[in-house]
Parts: C-alpha cells; sequence; structure tokens
C-alpha cells in the first residue's frame, strides 16, 4: 500500500483508537472473492429464475420465539440477545424457519405452490473450521406448498444444474428417504427407541467402514444379529433402481416403506428428462441428514475433492411450515452453501474472473482534469469500464504503476498536445507500447484486448 | 392462497406452536419488491463498475470496539451483545467503519487508491417511521487514499449517475464544505463554543425559515447581529459559482475558508465534465450532515416528492481510517439508502418490474410427466424462464388458474395426443387462445410475447 501524498500521521485524539480487527469465524470478502461470489450468485440466480423461482428476503432478525421450536442442535448456536425494547431477538441462522414464517404470515399475497429462492447470509456460533464459518451464505430454492416428488425431483434438478453452472468440478447428489432407514430398523428388529442411534452410526458408514458401524450399533444396545441384518440390507450394490428394486422385497409388507421407495422411484423416474445424467444422482441408503425437520425424501450434494463436506443438502419437510398456522402446507426445498462451494472453486479455478477493477485508466493532468473527465465518460457509454485517476498531482508514472498494480490493461494518456490534435495516446500496460490514435479507435482497441482476455481465461 | 390437496391440519405437537410475526421496524421483501430491489441494485453496480470500483463485503457482526468511536448518535443505535465467547460485540450500523477497519487491516493487499462499492444492510435501533427502518440497505461508493477534491467529484457524479440510472424523478444534489459553516461563524463573531448551535440552526433554513433559524440562535446565546450577518451570508441567491464568488469576498482573509471555497469550486468546474448537467448539483452553505466524521466537501441528494428527506449523503472524512492505524489516509464517499429510493420509485412507478416469476408453465400430467419434464427443459435451453407445474395430480384447469395468478402469460400443455404428433398446445393466458404447434414454434411466440409486453411497461 503506497499513498505518499498522505503519509502523515492522524491527529493524535483519534490515531490509533481502535484496533483494526476480525471476530474469528468471519471474513472480509475483499474484491477478488467478492467478484467471485457474486458470479455464483448470479449463475445460481439464472437457475433459479429459469425454473420460475421468485426471490425473497427476510430480516436478519427475528423473534426468538420465530427461530425456536424444532431446529435441534442448531438452537444452542443462534447468536440471541435482548433489544432496545427488551424483546428476545436472534439473527437468523438458516433460511427455511423465515420462510415457513413468511408463508404463514403472507397467506392472503402468496398463491401456493410458493417457489421461491433467497441467497443471503446466516449466523451460528460454530466453531471455526475449515470452510466452517460463524457468518455464511446460504442459497435456497423451495417449493412451498406441493407434496408431490415430483417438487422434490425439481429441487434436486435445481440443485445440479447449479453446481453444474458454476463449473464446480465432480459432484455426486445422493438421494434418500427420512422414513426408510426407520422402516429399516423396525424390519431388522431393533426397538423404537434405539432407531435413532441407527441413522446416526449409519450415517458414518463412508468414513468409518462396515465393521466399525456395527460395532457402534451393538455397543449402543442393537443386538448385531439386527445391526447386521441393516447393514446387509442397505450395502446392496448396483444402480439406484436396482437397489429400490431389492428393498422394495425385502420390505414387501410395510406400507410407510413401500410409500417412500415409491417417491423415491418417481424422483428417479424424472431425473434424467430433468437433465441430470444417470450416475451424477444416485440413492443412498445411509444418508440421515442432520435436521429434525425433514419427513420425506433427504438429499445431499458432495464433492470428492478437497475434503468440503458436502456443499449443498436439502428435503421434504411437511410440519415447519405449519408450526406457524393450523394447517399443513408441505415444503422441499434445497440450501447450497456457498463458503464451501467457494472453497472448491478456488481450490480449482475452474470458474476464473477477471481481477481487473477496470478496463482502462485514464490519466489526469493538474490541468486539464475536465478534459480527460469527459474521456473517461466516453469510454464508459462505449461500454467500457473507465476508471480516473483520483490524483491528478501524481506524475504520469506513478499512475501508470498504480494502473499495472491493480491490473488494468490500458491507460489512455491524453495532455494538452493529444487533446488540440483531437487523439489520445493509448498504453498497453502489458506489453508497454503506446499509440496515438482517436477516441473511437482507442475504444476499438480496448474492447478488442478485453475480449481476448476473456477469451483466454 | 389456496393448497386443497394439503388442507389437512398439521399434527397437534407443532400446530400453531409459533406466532408468525416481524419486529417492529424489520419488513419482509416479498418477491415483487425484491425484483424492483434487485434491479435498482443491478443498476447501481453497473454505475459503479463502470467506474472502476471494486466489490466488498464484511461481516455483519464486528467487535464492539471497532465499532464504537467517532459514530456520535449512532451509536446509541446500535444493536450489540454479547457473544457465545463473552466477547462485547455489535451488528454494524454502516458500511464507512467496516471500509475503514478493512483498509487498516489489510494495508498490505490493497493498492490505493482504493475504490470499493459495498450493497449490504445495517442495522440501526431508530425509531421506525416512514420510510426508516430499523434494518436498511445501504449502498456506498468510496474513495480511500486519494485526498483530492476530484474524487469528492468523482462520488458526487457517481451518485447522480446512479439516481438517473434507476429513472428516480427529478433530484437534486445540494453541495457544501464542513468548513465552511465554521469559519462564517467565527467571521461573523460567533464564538467557537456556539459553532456547533449554528450548524444545527442553519440545517433547518428550508424547514423553518430565516426568522425561526435567527430566534434559535440568539436563544441559544448567539447575538442578533452575528446570526444575521450569516444569514446575511448565505441566503445570497444566484448560481453556485456565483456564490462561491460571493463568499470568497467575504471571507477574504481567511486561509481555512479559501482553502474549502477553493475545493468547492474544483469539484464544480469538473461536474459537467463528468456529465453533471448545471442545476443538478449546487452549492448549498445551509447544508450541514450530521455525522462527527466529515471533514471536508459534504453533500446529498434530496427528491421534492414524496418526502422522504435526502435518499443519499456523503462527503469526505479525513480521520476515520486513521482511527484504526499510524498514518492519515484521507477518504471521501457517498451512501445511497436503498428503502427511501424504493419508496420514491414505487410512488412515480417509474422503474416498472415485470410481476411474472416465468414467462410460461409447463403443464404436468399424472401418466406422462418426464415428457413434460423434458419440454420444460427445452424451453429453458431456449432462453425463457419455464415452470414446471408441481402437481400433476391437480386438473389442466386448475394449473391454469394458478399460473394466471402468478401472471404467467402462457402456459404449454402437451399430453398424449400432442406428444405422439410432436406438438405442444400453446395457451396464451391473457387472451384464452390455444393453438397446437411445434415446440421451436411455441418458443418464438412466447417470445415475442415477452417482448411485446416488456417495450409497453
Amino acid at each position: 500500500m503506497s499513498d505518499e501524498a498522505a503519509a502523515q500521521p492522524p491527529p493524535e485524539s483519534v490515531k490509533g483508537a481502535r484496533k483494526p480487527q476480525i471476530l474469528k469465524g468471519f471474513r472480509d470478502y475483499l474484491p477478488d472473492q467478492m467478484r467471485l461470489r457474486q458470479e455464483v450468485i448470479a449463475r445460481f440466480r439464472t437457475v433459479f429464475e429459469a425454473h420460475g423461482f421468485e426471490p425473497l428476503d427476510t430480516p436478519a432478525i427475528e423473534y426468538l420465539e420465530v427461530l425456536t421450536g424444532k431446529a435441534g442442535e442448531n438452537e444452542k448456536l443462534m447468536y440471541e440477545f435482548e433489544d432496545h425494547g427488551g424483546r428476545q431477538v436472534g439473527l437468523r441462522y438458516d433460511l427455511t424457519v423465515p420462510l415457513a414464517r413468511v408463508v404463514a404470515m403472507h397467506q392472503s399475497e402468496l398463491v401456493l405452490p410458493f417457489k421461491r429462492y433467497h441467497i443471503a447470509p446466516v449466523w451460528r456460533a460454530e466453531k471455526p473450521q475449515r470452510g466452517r464459518f460463524r457468518e455464511f451464505w446460504q442459497c435456497d430454492a423451495d417449493i412451498a406448498g406441493a407434496p408431490s416428488a415430483l417438487a422434490d425431483a425439481e429441487v434436486i434438478a435445481i440443485l445440479g444444474e447449479s453446481l453444474t453452472a458454476v463449473d464446480l468440478p465432480a459432484f455426486s447428489m445422493l438421494i434418500s428417504h427420512r422414513a426408510l432407514l426407520a422402516r429399516l430398523a423396525v424390519w431388522a428388529g431393533v426397538p423404537e427407541e434405539l432407531a435413532g442411534q441407527v441413522y446416526r452410526s449409519v450415517d458414518k458408514l463412508a468414513k468409518i467402514g462396515q465393521h466399525a458401524v456395527i460395532e457402534e450399533m451393538t455397543g449402543a444396545g442393537i443386538e448385531a444379529a439386527h445391526a447386521e441384518r441393516i447393514l446387509d440390507a442397505i450395502m446392496d450394490t448396483g444402480d439406484s433402481s436396482g437397489m429400490l428394486h431389492e428393498l422394495r422385497q425385502r420390505l414387501g409388507g410395510d406400507g410407510a416403506a413401500m410409500h417412500a421407495i415409491g417417491e423415491l422411484e418417481e424422483i428417479f423416474a424424472v431425473l434424467p428428462a430433468m437433465g441430470i445424467p444417470e450416475g451424477q444422482a444416485r440413492f443412498d441408503p445411509t444418508l440421515a441428514r442432520g435436521l429434525d425437520y425433514y419427513t420425506g425424501p433427504v438429499f445431499e450434494a458432495t464433492v470428492d475433492e478437497p475434503k468440503v463436506g458436502s456443499v449443498a443438502g436439502g428435503g421434504r419437510y411437511e410440519h415447519l411450515i405449519g408450526s406457524f398456522m393450523n394447517r399443513t402446507i408441505s415444503a422441499t426445498g434445497v440450501s447450497l452453501g456457498m463458503e464451501r462451494i467457494l472453497e472448491v472453486l478456488n481450490e480449482f479455478n475452474t470458474l476464473p474472473i477477471s481481477a481487473a477493477a477496470a478496463d482502462v485508466l485514464v490519466v489526469t493532468f493538474a490541468d486539464s482534469v475536465p478534459a480527460s473527465a469527459r474521456i473517461a465518460r466516453q469510454l464508459r457509454s462505449s461500454g467500457l469500464r473507465a476508471e480516473l485517476a483520483s490524483q491528478s498531482q501524481r506524475s504520469v508514472g506513478e499512475q501508470l504503476k498504480y494502473a499495472s498494480r491493480k491490473n488494468i490493461p490500458f491507460a489512455v494518456i491524453a495532455g494538452q498536445a493529444e487533446i488540440e490534435k483531437n487523439e489520445v495516446g493509448l498504453k498497453n500496460l502489458q506489453t508497454g507500447e503506446q499509440v496515438s490514435l482517436s477516441l473511437g479507435e482507442a475504444v476499438a482497441r480496448i474492447g478488442s484486448g478485453k475480449a481476448e482476455s476473456e477469451a483466454s481465461s
């Protein structure tokens, strides 16, 4: 950072009065990361809107009693406090509870099914670790008021399209059904009060392996034969429809299990028509998904590398909206985690964003500032991003150095001599080449330089 | 809201467990308002980026000691609390203090002058009133590290371009200098300790008139002759340069006043070259601007109708960044108030936004969902926003009614008969007309209907 002209110290009364620090688990989005985030948001929005989803935003602060209820573990992590009016309030910890409140509060204005997207930060006082922040952005797409497997399939398809739209390297979508593990546990002979242990253990299968999962279950009081029976049922290999067919045979007499399997079969039947290739989405009976409020199909998206865990998840929740009103409005949705997606994109650099703040810097001279301002304006009206140098007292060399440090590829230099000839000097800051030409020619050169660098990036 | 299929009550355990309510002073952005806000943000971003400003975002929550300092009145309105680690934290109440912290913390990564924009919500526990919320969006553009009137002029030009870009009806930009009223008070003979009263009273001139302002000043202990002398000096009529010339004569011997007038003259000299027409920006010596941290030129933008007060304001602040470090980095910037701007746009409807969530609804039939999904996908790949009806168990009539209620202009209906003929039914929901044609022809018709409605809006 160099700013020689202003290098004097601040007055003693303010100098260093505050320590410039940021809370752990929080981050600044400096321009490069911010441009990447904006690009990801723009691409997600395009996908969401192409499917007819409408934008929504809600306050960061809500009544605490609106936020608490069925959130389970997440509630402990909520930022809560008393406001100036003595009200107990909290910062939203997800975008799903606010959606439920909105649907209940604005019943008369909304048409169901309500398909909305919401892209905004949420806050949880979690232990910060790699890819996990206390403030993080969620990109949610939900359908409220459509109790159909078709709605579930659509949000899964949107998830796949969204990840493809940001050029995420190979990802998988795993799909299961909340009722399935529960009915499997019953079928295997596990007492109902131990069903929760089955979810928790089976969820770790990919991480700790079959043997350790069985050990954990038996350690928690589940009979070894029952544990093995469950593992045997879910360790089926083969494609999704084959596995579902197999489970249908095993759980034959169980109505709830048949319903769950039927919904999953419907989802897998329509996904290819929605553009999700076979193999990108697959049935995974070990998928449990933590949140208490899921009641139907559940799903998540994972990337193998880097190890950031799942980058998105979702499912059907039948009763959350009903907790705010007197009728059931079944909903389903997906939440994409911005921070983890950015981490993957940063690691693989698959979505390169120009680091240049502008296409061209217009150099200023103390005796002809308005002329430079006029040139900058003409460049902008030709569609270019033209920065006007703010310090005309600086030498041309200093101004060009500034442009180079900001990755600005061109500089326009128009002193008295050029202005009189109705020309400008155009300097290519990569090659150092400088030519005199008309402003129109300069626009064309800067534009083609821009097109070239976009094509090569 | 109609959702007959799911009209059963929720389980007793959750039913109505929470009251769906929102805190006073906070608001939901339902889709129509959200689309308008997104459009305004997109247009502001285009202006900011055309000037070479880069995006930045910072956390909503900061250490309390970062946020407190020179904010004066605003500090009392800050949402503050203790976090889970016992740290005193607060919600940001503006975007300027976080910018100062960022410049100090990221010195080694940033190149000065740092031109950044930041569009984000801030929170203040103010008394809610029309156009004033406790959560509101600010759209800020600042230049840090360029102590020049040219930088001030640029942010003023950006302000004017931004308001023009959203088709705001007639607005004015008022410009003054923080040092000017202070030097005028001294020149008139007012003791230094009463100078603050001069700002406060003179700021009300447009509202309460010359007589009341003099009365208020004398009531506060300022001699009547001194008060009249000040009023006499600032009541000059005429154009900005004439008024500045007049003040230059009156305050002749005062170096600080001459410097301030010189900076204002520089600003007014370059604004026309920056595309700000004479008359859109004018010198107004009564402008005081509340914030303590301003030290140089100050400005604001107002609209006459509706009476929402100023829609934007800004100025130069020399010492705020220095309060986080050991050197002075002078900065200048403007803050546009989203809520007030939206209020004006809503009242005048000058920026009409399509209320349709989609360009076309694709009707679904229980026996051919994949075929409809495939059609929706093809429509999307032609650039249309195509919503796939989520409830294939509903009748075609119900699905069409849903589309009409959502302002979707077209529906594509493709049952077995149409699919066999490789055709689709296209229904215009405004005219009721329905035709059978190829999907390609349907795309063309929907696209031209869309173009028409955009042209007529």
